[in-house]
Order: C-alpha cells, then sequence, then structure tokens
C-alpha cells in the first residue's frame, strides 16, 4: 500500500501521545505548546541519513528509534525533561509499512520519556530524518559544557565504544545489523548500534551535581575535548580506567574494542565532570538510576587532552572522533 | 575550498544573530533558551529537498531565503512573533562558497524578521534544507484553522498563483530560475517564486481580527478546504474577485495564470476569515502593513468549498492542491 503526504501523515499522527501543555498539536500551520512557567527551553536538532548515519538494510523501527534517540540524548547531556518533539521525514516512497513499522520504534522511545510529536513534515527524497526535541528546565538547572573545574574529576556512562564496535562488525560482514544476532553477546552490541538508550534519567539526576556534560555521540575524547575548549581547561584521561566491555570480551573482541572505545562514536552515553565530593552522591545516583557510571580522569588547569597509560606515559590517537563529513557510507 | 562538519557549522555561525532571550545558543547540546512569560510557544517544521521544492539549478542564496521563508509564513499564519529557529542541512559536499550564499540568503530574511538561529546540524546526503521555527504568541491570541463561522468573510492577501505561473514557465524554459530576468515582469514572477514574502507582520496584525487563518502553500483552495475541514463550515468563492495578476498580464499570460490561481502552490499568502464587522478594520490593516488583501467569498454553514463563476454557477476543478509526494521532480 503507497500513500500520499497526507495518509502519511494521517498514520503518524494517531499514534502520538498526549499532554496537557500541547494547546493545539499536529494539524494546523504550527504547534502551540503552554511552556511551564519558570522553565527555561531546551531545543535540540539532529539529522539522520542513510547510508551516513546508518546502513541501508537497518530496520525501520531502529531506524525510528534511533532518530528519536540521538536528539533525546542532547536533551539528556543538559539535564533536560523531554516535552516535545518535531519530525521531518524525507522518504524515497511512501510504504505504509515502513511507516508502521517506522513509527512503531519511534513512539516506543517516545512513550518512555513522555515526549510527544507536535508537528513535522514529510516529502519526497532520499531517506532522511530529522528530528528537533524540546525539553524544559528550571532556569539556571541546565548542565553546559562550559562549567568543568580543574580538580573536578571525568565520569561516564555506560561502555562508550560498543556502538563503534558493533558497526566495524557490520562493516567486516560479522553482525547483520538488520536481524537478531545469533548470540546474546553480539546482540547486546547490535542493540548499542541500533537501539542506543539516552540517558535521560541521568542528566536529570545530575543536575546540581555535575559542574559539565557532554553527550558522546562523536566519541569519548572528542566529545571531552568540547568540555575541555568551552570551560578553558585540560583533561587527563587514564586509560587504564575507560570501561571494559564484558560483551566484547565473550566474543573474544577486547582488543578491537579496546583501540575503539576513546574514539568511536554513536554511543549516547554521558560524559560529565563533578567536584571529586560529589563521588557518594554520583555513587547513590548509579544505583537509583541503574546506569554504571564510572571514573576516568580529571580535569587540570591548561588546555588540551591526554591519555594517560598504565606506565603513566600519554598514549598518542591517530582519531579523535567521528566526522560526518566522512560518515560510513564511504 | 571544501569544509568539514566542524568547519561548516563555524561558517554558518558566526552569521546568526543575537536575542537576550537566548541563554545558550549554538555550541553546547543543545540551545537554552528563555520563554517570554505569558506567551505560548508556536513551532512549524518544513523541509525543502532538491527537484522537490526547488530546481537544482537554484542559487543557494535563494534556497536559504525560502527555506526560512516556509517557515515563517507557517508562524504568520498563527499570528506568532518570530523568536529562534534550527536549521538542519544536508549537503553532497561542503563547498565554503555554497555556505557563504546560502548562508547570505537566509540571514537576509532571519534578520529582516528577528529571528535567531539557536542550533541545528549538518549533515552529508543529498541537498536538503529541514527548519523548525519557534515563534511567541500571547496566551489565546494564535490564529488557528477552526474558528471559521458562517457570514465570515474570505479574504487573501497578495496575488496566489504567481509563483505557480513561474514554476510553470521553468519548466517550460520560458524563465531562468538561476539569473534575473529580462524584463520586470518576469523578474517578479520568478522572485515570486525564489523569494516568497511571508506574511508575518500582517499575521500579527491579525491577532484578534481574524476567525481563522491558513498560509497558501499547497494552493488556495486546498488550504481554504483546511479551514472549513476544521471550522466545520463551507466556503463560497468568487472566481471573479480573486486578484489579478499585473505581471501575467504584461507578459501576456493572463489565461495561464487565470488558470493556476486557485490551484497553485508556493506563494506563502495567508488566507483567512473575518466577521464582516471587520471591513473597515481590515482596510487600515492593508495600509499599515502594506500588503494588498481581497475579499474572495464567504463561509456559509455545511460542509466542502465551491468555485462560483460570474453567471453563478459552480466551477469544477481538476486540481485542489500540491502534494509533495507528486513533486516538481516527475
Amino acid at each position: 500500500m503507497s500513500l500520499d503526504e497526507f495518509g502519511l501523515i494521517e498514520r503518524i499522527r494517531r499514534r502520538t501521545g498526549a499532554r496537557a501543555d500541547i494547546v493545539l498539536g499536529i494539524g494546523d500551520d504550527a504547534a502551540l505548546l503552554q511552556p511551564a512557567p519558570g522553565q527555561q527551553l531546551v531545543v535540540t536538532t539532529d539529522t539522520l541519513n542513510i547510508g551516513v548515519h546508518f546502513p541501508a538494510e537497518t530496520p525501520a523501527a531502529d531506524i525510528g528509534w534511533k532518530a528519536l534517540a540521538v536528539n533525546l540524548s542532547d536533551l539528556a547531556a543538559m539535564g533536560a525533561t523531554p516535552a516535545w518533539c518535531s519530525l521531518s521525514l524525507s522518504l524515497p516512497d511512501a510504504s505504509a509499512q515502513w511507516v508502521d513499522e517506522f513509527a512503531q520504534g519511534f513512539f516506543a522511545l517516545a512513550d518512555l520519556h513522555g515526549i510527544a510529536l507536535i508537528g513535522g513534515d514529510t516529502t519526497r527524497g532520499p531517506l532522511s530524518i530529522s528530528i528537533t526535541a524540546m525539553g524544559q528546565v528550571a532556569a539556571g538547572q541546565a548542565l553546559r559544557r562550559d562549567g568543568a573545574q580543574p580538580g573536578d574529576d571525568i565520569w561516564v556512562s555506560g561502555v562508550p565504544g560498543e556502538a563503534g564496535l558493533a558497526l566495524a562488525l557490520w562493516q567486516q560482514k560479522v553482525l547483520d545489523v538488520s536481524r537478531v544476532a545469533d548470540d546474546s553477546a553480539h546482540e547486546h552490541l547490535r542493540l548499542r548500534l541500533a537501539r542506543p538508550t539516552p540517558r535521560v534519567e541521568l542528566g536529570r539526576a545530575l543536575r546540581g551535581v555535575a559542574t559539565a556534560a557532554v553527550d558522546v555521540s562523536d566519541g569519548l575524547l572528542a566529545d571531552l575535548g568540547h568540555i575541555c575548549a568551552r570551560s578553558g581547561v585540560a583533561a587527563d584521561v587514564l586509560e587504564n580506567a575507560l570501561p571494559a566491555s564484558a560483551a566484547a570480551q565473550q566474543c573474544a573482541l577486547s582488543a578491537a574494542f579496546n583501540a575503539l572505545r576513546a574514539s568511536a562514536g554513536d554511543d549516547y552515553e554521558l560524559c560529565f565532570t563533578a567536584p571529586q565530593a560529589q563521588r557518594q552522591a554520583l555513587h547513590e545516583t548509579m544505583a537509583s538510576v541503574a546506569v554504571p557510571l564510572t571514573r576516568i580522569g580529571y580535569i587540570r588547569a591548561g588546555t588540551g587532552l591526554q591519555v594517560i597509560n598504565q606506565e603513566g606515559g600519554v598514549v598518542v590517537l591517530s582519531k579523535q572522533g567521528y566526522n560526518h563529513f566522512a560518515g560510513i557510507g564511504k
């Protein structure tokens, strides 16, 4: 079944959730929203293109999930509570089945976080999904990149590098992104790439605790580098402290994982800084949001970022992040 | 000169304007904005794809202008005051010259309306521009599609159909969209397609005057049909009352124009309804915002929409609007 533009919009609209602060949702020239008093608005936009941000064979439901996840991850890094989003969907043709599967993945994640779709656009063109997500945070409470202080600890959530390992396995035709893997370790890795978990609850819990935060989308060191640049500080990362991947170990891929974990993108974990006095509070946060947090280094005065190995030497890294103009399509 | 993703963002960022309500602009995980107290938020998203929404030979500056214009037009139709926007730009390659020209057109219009770019995304892919524009309007003051009442007049701004005529002339290779036309009438038509004027001032002036409003993006009758459907009313449009095009007349194209004016899209005029008691007020509005307003029919009880010719007969129209899945690329 093929759809026209209006059939496609209707198919998506009927899935969207309700919120009391939506005065007018999809169906007018624009959405009309009632921001909460005393809150600031947090706005982010991220686009996923076929062949650049996901392999062509990625299931529609995974694309729907991930397109929203990367935006929720930005809200998480600001400590914001998700509220509304708009979706611009370019499709080469409008298959009802594809749209329904896309919507299934998209709304599965949207409903988890109470974010409502309030508008958007559907156009004909190569597959591309652009989402603008809006959240709210009390004035002065947002997490920013520019607050890191010398002496702060550097923390990271989860296990950055697993998504990059899954991507490498797909490129080597070891992992099929389009179906469930045969064993749980490979499936864990596949889901880290296909269905990243935005750390929304963690971001909210870090308000008043973290001094700076960023989400790990371009690579751990590249994104930590953004904190350093904006805060005017330097970072020492202890190679030995970087989280290990149990899944990589089970797949006998620890060496490959270790080569990727500081530089691979697409994990959507949070990297943040916090005073040493917050260590106990962060251990409690870890338990309450059920996300592993690892202390991986410290902030010092100066500029730049270095990785220090077990012997105290500085590790030289050839690639410190992911540039979307170099994309996976190459 | 070719750019990487970060060079491209920097090239756009340095052009963007300032606003006191931007707590954090481009450069963090998300923008942080301070909505004005008592205001509601108006949000719209529109995407333009090469070959679908504009010919491939369109100059970059015109693409930049138009991509923002179609979004400002939606804010205008809500009576909103533009505030902030985000830009997602997919480019097949990142040429510094192309980006500078795009930014020139984009910011020329942005600066006219005081809308600031607060974030976005640049990715590699076929040329596509997705913008989310945000505006503000006092609670309860937004223009909507659902307020038309039987007995209301139907009004339209400007001369819908001129953009459609320009598109037809381009398709017939009479008009070159990539350069200034030889005579002023053809140039007028070209600019109606390439540089539409969002009716932002008019939209704001219609608050408290119009009962319903829509922007003419898909075609006059198609968009008026949205008002009828949402308001639960019918519309009679007087064919004879539809605005004539002086430019079309100068080009000896009145017949072609008349065949298009009720159905062609892309004009970004406002179509709205208002009580007869507002006629004098609307003549004053017309003078104050310097946009022609034409009364083209009336709302009555019932459903549907008909065009009535000079003899009182009902005109049958074969095409009532523009479906983006049928696009100009076909």
